[in-house]
C-alpha cells in the first residue's frame, strides 16, 4: 500500500478561527504508533469545544480536530504489537497515555497527567491519515461498517459507560434524562442490550415515538408532565434504580437526585461549561445515593461497547456528509439545529 | 428477674417542651420484641433534632428519647430468635423495620418506609427499660464496658458504615474533615484499623495532639493552612481515595470534591438541616468522583462496628452523667461547647 | 375465610416410607408466620432426597414435603408486617431462619445454623395449609397464575442466583451445562434475561431445538461432538466466561474448569450426594479462575427471579397433576423419566 | 553513565544444563524497553522450574533466568514514557505484553497469550543487565534497599495478590496454610497490615515464635493438632473467612474447603505441579465457598506491595549471595534446605 506525503483535512491555526480544508501533510507514526486511513469520522460536540478553546484544558494548535475516527491500518510502529496492516481501527477521544503511572494501571487512563487527546492535544480524525497510540487505538471487528461504527467510538463508549458506572443489575430500572436525543437514543439501546427497563425524559410525540421504538419502555415527556419526580417514582415504583445524565441542564440533574431510588445512583456524564451539581445534603445522607461522574470509557469498554454494535443490538442512525463540509456542520451544531449524528466522509 | 411496672425516664410531649426525668411505665415486648434494662445511653445530637423536631421527618409524642442504649436483656417475646435473658443488648436507631420490602431485603433496612426509630418514633434509651425488634437488637460481646460501648451504638456504627461507603483498600488514604471531634475521632480510629492512611481536617495544637495520638499521619490546620486543597493534594500525592465528611459545613463538603482523587469518593454523612452538596459538572465528570451518601449502618456493620470496638483497636472517650441531667446536656450540645461523647446513667 | 381444622395432605413416618395422601391437621401459624392455603406446588428433585434421607442433613418425621408451594394467605401471626389476607405468598426451601445470627445479618439466610427448611424440617407444600416464616415467605405479583409459578420458587431462584454467583457482565457467554432440562432451560432464560450470550450443552435434536427456541445461541451436542472443551473454546473466542453446572456429573464439572475463561467463573449448583469437584492446580492458578458453590437464593433474588417470570421473560412448562398422584411422580423420577417439571393441585 | 558491551551473568544452555556464570553481551533495549542495571536479584522456586524445564509451558533456551530483580535504569528505547536515567526499576515474572487483548485491557496482562516472563521466555536478572518492557517494569521508591526490595518483586506481590482475591474486609480472618514459610511469612505481614486476623498453620516451636513476632493471632501446629479443621472452625468463630494455600499439598488445599467459613473464599497461590484440588460438591454448594486460584499481580498490585514494604509495614528477611553462588543456592533449594530467601549481587 503506498501511502501519500499530503492529504486532505480539516485544520485551524486559533480557537474559532478558519475551518480550512486543504492540504496538509500526513504524519508520520512513533515506534508505539500506527497510521490509520482515516474513512468516516463521527462530529461530536466535543470537536466544537475544541474548536471554540472554551474549556478548561488548553488544546494543541494549529490543530486537526476529531475523534470519532474509522478507518484502516497502513502503517505500524516497530515497537507495536498485536497490529497488522490491513486491520480496522479507530481513532478515539484518548490517544494515548503514559501507561505507567496509578491511573493507568487501575484501567483509568483518561485519568493520566500525560493523556494525549485526539482532535485536542493530539491531530485527529478531520483528516485522511491519522496517528494513534497502538494501544489505545480501538480494534474494530472485520467487515463492520466504518461509517455507522464511527459515533461508537465515543458517544456510544461513552453512554455505554455510564451505565457501567450506574453499577445496575439486569431488571433495574434506568432513567434516560434526553432519551430521543443522538446520545440518549444510544443509551437507550445499550441499557435495553445490558437487561435494564428504561424509563425515558424528553420532550415531543416525535421524541416518545423514536423512544418506544427503540425499546425505551416508559417516556416522561417534560412538555406536558407536571410532576416529572412523582412520576417517575410511580412508574419505577419507588425511584429508577440508576440515572443517565445526558441531558446537561442543571434543573435536570438536580431533579435526578430526587426521582433516584434509595441507594441508587445518579451518573453525569455529559460536560456543560461551568455547570454546578446540586443535592440536599439531608436528602443525600438519608437516601444513601450516589452522585457519580463518568467520563470516557477505557480500552475494555471501548471492545465491548463495540461489540454490541457488532451484534446488531444497538443501531447507530448517521448522516453521511463530506469532510469540506465541516464548517457548515459546526455551524449547525452550535445552533441547535441538528438532530441525530453527522458523520464525514474524509475522502470527500 | 422481677421487672418493675414504673421506671424513671425523660420524656417530652411537645416539640421543644419540657424535658422531664419521671416516673413512666415500663413498657411491654411484644412478641418481636426484648425488654432491655438500659444501662447507659450516649447522647447524639440527632437526639437535639427529635426533640426540637425541625427534621423534614415527624417524630412520636410524646417521646423517650435515646438511640445509643446499652443494657441486658430482660424479657423476651414468644416469637424472638437468638436471644436469652441475661444477654448484653444495644438500642440502636433503627429500632425495627418490616423485613420485607425491597430495601429490608437488600441490607438497606434504615431505608424501610416502615422504618421504626428508636428516640424518634418509639420510645428510645433515655428510660430504664425500653423495648427493641429482636431482629435489630445489637448483640453485644458478654464483658463489654456498657458506659463505654454506648457512643459506638450509632456514633461508632455510623462513621465505620462510612468508610465502608468510601470503598477504599488498605494502604488507601482517607480524608477526614472534621477529625478530632466526636465522630471525627471514632473515624480516624476505624480507618487506621481497617488499613487505611489517614489524612485529618481539623483546627488548633490541642487537635492535632489529639489526632496523631489515635493514629492519624498528617494533619491539616485549617487555622493556619491557606491552600487547604493543595496540601491534601500534595501529602497524598494526588488527592484523598476518600473523604469522610463528618463536618457538616457547605464549604467544606464543597472543598472535599476538589481534593479528593481521580476515581475517589467522597462521603456525606452528617445531616446538617437545609444544607446543600455542591460540585463543578466539568470536574466531577473528568475526575470521575463519586459522591456518595451513608446514613447508619445496618445489622452486619453494626456487629462488624461492635467487634472493632471489643478487641481495643477503637477507643471511646466519654463523659458519664445521671440522666437526670440530659436537658443540661441538651443546652450545652446546642451552645456547641460539648468536647467528647457524653453518656447518661440511666439509675441516675 | 373459614378456615377448616384438617386437610388433604401426603405425609410419610419414616424415610421411605409409604407416602400417605390423607387428612392430617391445618397447622397453626405462629406469631411470627402466615397460614397458607397452598394452590399448587413444584415436585423437585430435593423432595425425593427427603423421602429417601440420603443426605447428611436429618430430616423431621413424620413428614410432609414439598418447598415449591403457591398460594393465598389466609391467616397472619400477631408480630407479622407488610402482609395482608387474601395476598399470593410462595413457599420456598428456606422456610425461616433466625435473623440475628451473622449469616441472616449478610443476607445469607440459608447458612444459618437455624435454618428452617421446608419439606425437610419444616412441614411443606403437599399439604392444602402450611405455616411459613412471613420474613421468608415469598411475595407472589397479584394475577399471578399459581401453577406456573411454583417451579420459580425453587427451580427458577436457583438457577437464577446461580447466574448471579458468575459475576459476568451483559455481553458475556455463560456456558449451560444441562441446558435444555428443566433446571437448565430456565437458566438459559434467565441468563438471555440477563443480556449474557449462553451457550448450551446437552444432548440429542430435540433438546438443541428446545435450546434454540427459549433464546439459547449455541449448541453443543455431547453426542455427537468429541471435543467439548475445545468446541467451547473456540466458538466463545476464548472460553466462557460463566459456566452454570446444572448436569452434575463430576466429569462435566472437572470439564468447566478447562473450558471455562482466563479469569472466568464455574458455579455448581446441583447436589449429587458424594460426588467430588476436581481442577488441576496448575491450570487453576494460571488461568486464575474461581469455582464456586451457588444453594439457593436469598430474599431479594427470589423477589427478583419473580419479577422476570412475571414480566413474561420467563416460561415454565409444567405438567399439573393431582397432589394424590405424588407415589407415581415420585416413581418416575427416581427413573429418571420426568421430561419438564410436575406441578400438583392439592386439591385434588 | 556509560554502558559495557558485556558483563557476568547466569546462563544455562539446555534444561538441567551447566549453569554457567561468565561473560554475556549486554542486551540492547528495543523502542519499549528500559535497559536496567540489575544490582540484586531474588532466586524463586520458578526459577528452579525454569531451568527444570518441568513446567508444561516451554522456556527460552538459552536462558538467563531471575525474575525478582532490582536495579537502576540506564538507557530507555524512544518510545518510553514516564522514566528517566537513574530511577530504580524492578523486574518481575511479567516482563512484557500486548497490553491490546481483552486479558490486557482488563489489567490480567499475566493471562495476555503474548506474555513474555523474564527468566522464563526472556532474559532475566540474574545478569548485571536487563531489559524490560517499560509499561511493565515496576518503579521502585528512590531510596529504597534494593537487595530487601528484590523478594518483594515476586514473591510479595504474589502474596499481596492472593489476599486481594480472597475478597476480604479488615476484622475478618485469614487462614494462612505454609505461614512460617518465605511467601507465608510475606502473607502474614501483608495480612496484617491490610487488617485481617492472621491464624498460621505451620509446624514446630520455631516456626510458631516466628509468626507471632510478625503479627500472627493464633498458630496451629499440624505436628501437635490433631483436628486443624476443627480448631480452625472453632478459633475463628465459624472458619476462616479466607484462606491462602501456600503450602501445596494436596491435603492441605482439600482441608481449606472444609475450615473455610460459609461463604468464604479459598486462595491457590503455589503451582504444584500435576497436583488437582479436590472439593466435596455437597459441601461446596451448601457452604456457598469459592476456590480461586491467583496468580501474579499486574502492575497495580505491583506498586501497592512496594508500598506497603517501601512504609515499613511488610519486612523482607534475606540471606546476601554472590550471584556465581547460585548452582549451589539451587542446589540447596531442590534439596528443601532452604529457609527465608536467598537474594544475589550481580556484582559479585
Amino acid at each position: 500500500m503506498s501511502i501519500p506525503t499530503t492529504q486532505k483535512g480539516v485544520i485551524f491555526y486559533e480557537s474559532k478561527g478558519k475551518l480550512e480544508h486543504k492540504d496538509i501533510p500526513v504524519p508520520t507514526p512513533k515506534a508505539n504508533e500506527l497510521l490509520i486511513n482515516v474513512k468516516y469520522s463521527g462530529v461530536c460536540h466535543t470537536d466544537l469545544h475544541a474548536w471554540h478553546g472554551d474549556w478548561p484544558l488548553p488544546v494543541k494548535l494549529p490543530l486537526v480536530g476529531g475523534h470519532e475516527g474509522a478507518g484502516v491500518v497502513v502503517a505500524i510502529g516497530e515497537s507495536v504489537k498485536g497490529w497488522k496492516i490491513g486491520d480496522y481501527a479507530g481513532i478515539k477521544w484518548l490517544n494515548g497515555s503514559c501507561m505507567n503511572c496509578e491511573y493507568c494501571e487501575l484501567g483509568n487512563e483518561s485519568n493520566c497527567p500525560q493523556a494525549d487527546l485526539s482532535g485536542y492535544t493530539h491531530d485527529g480524525s478531520f483528516q485522511q491519515y491519522a496517528t494513534a497510540d497502538a494501544i489505545q487505538a480501538a480494534k474494530i471487528p472485520a467487515g463492520t461498517d466504518l461509517a455507522e461504527v464511527a459515533p461508537i467510538l465515543c458517544a456510544g463508549v461513552t453512554v455505554y459507560k455510564a451505565l457501567k458506572s450506574a453499577s445496575l443489575k439486569a431488571g433495574d430500572w434506568v432513567a434516560i434524562s434526553g432519551a430521543a436525543g443522538g446520545l440518549g437514543s444510544l443509551a437507550v439501546q445499550y441499557a435495553k442490550a445490558m437487561g435494564y427497563r428504561v424509563i425515558g425524559i424528553d420532550g415531543g410525540d416525535e421524541k416518545e415515538k423514536l423512544f418506544k421504538s427503540i425499546g425505551g419502555e416508559v417516556f416522561v415527556d417534560f412538555t406536558k408532565e407536571k410532576d416529572i419526580v412523582g412520576t417517575i417514582i410511580a412508574a419505577t415504583n419507588g425511584g429508577a434504580h440508576g440515572v443517565i445524565n445526558v441531558s446537561v441542564s442543571e434543573a435536570a440533574i438536580e431533579a435526578s437526585t430526587k426521582y433516584v431510588r434509595a441507594n441508587g445512583t445518579s451518573v453525569l456524564v455529559g460536560m456543560p461549561a461551568g455547570a454546578v451539581c446540586r443535592s440536599d445534603v439531608f436528602d443525600h445522607v438519608v437516601k444513601s445515593i450516589s452522585i457519580v461522574g463518568s467520563y470516557v470509557g477505557n480500552r475494555a469498554d471501548t471492545r465491548e461497547a463495540l461489540d454490541f454494535f457488532a451484534r446488531g443490538l444497538v443501531k447507530s442512525p448517521i448522516k453521511i456528509a463530506p469532510l469540506s463540509d465541516l464548517p457548515e456542520i459546526f455551524e449547525k451544531m452550535e445552533k441547535g439545529q441538528i438532530v441525530g449524528r453527522y458523520v464525514v466522509d474524509t475522502s470527500k
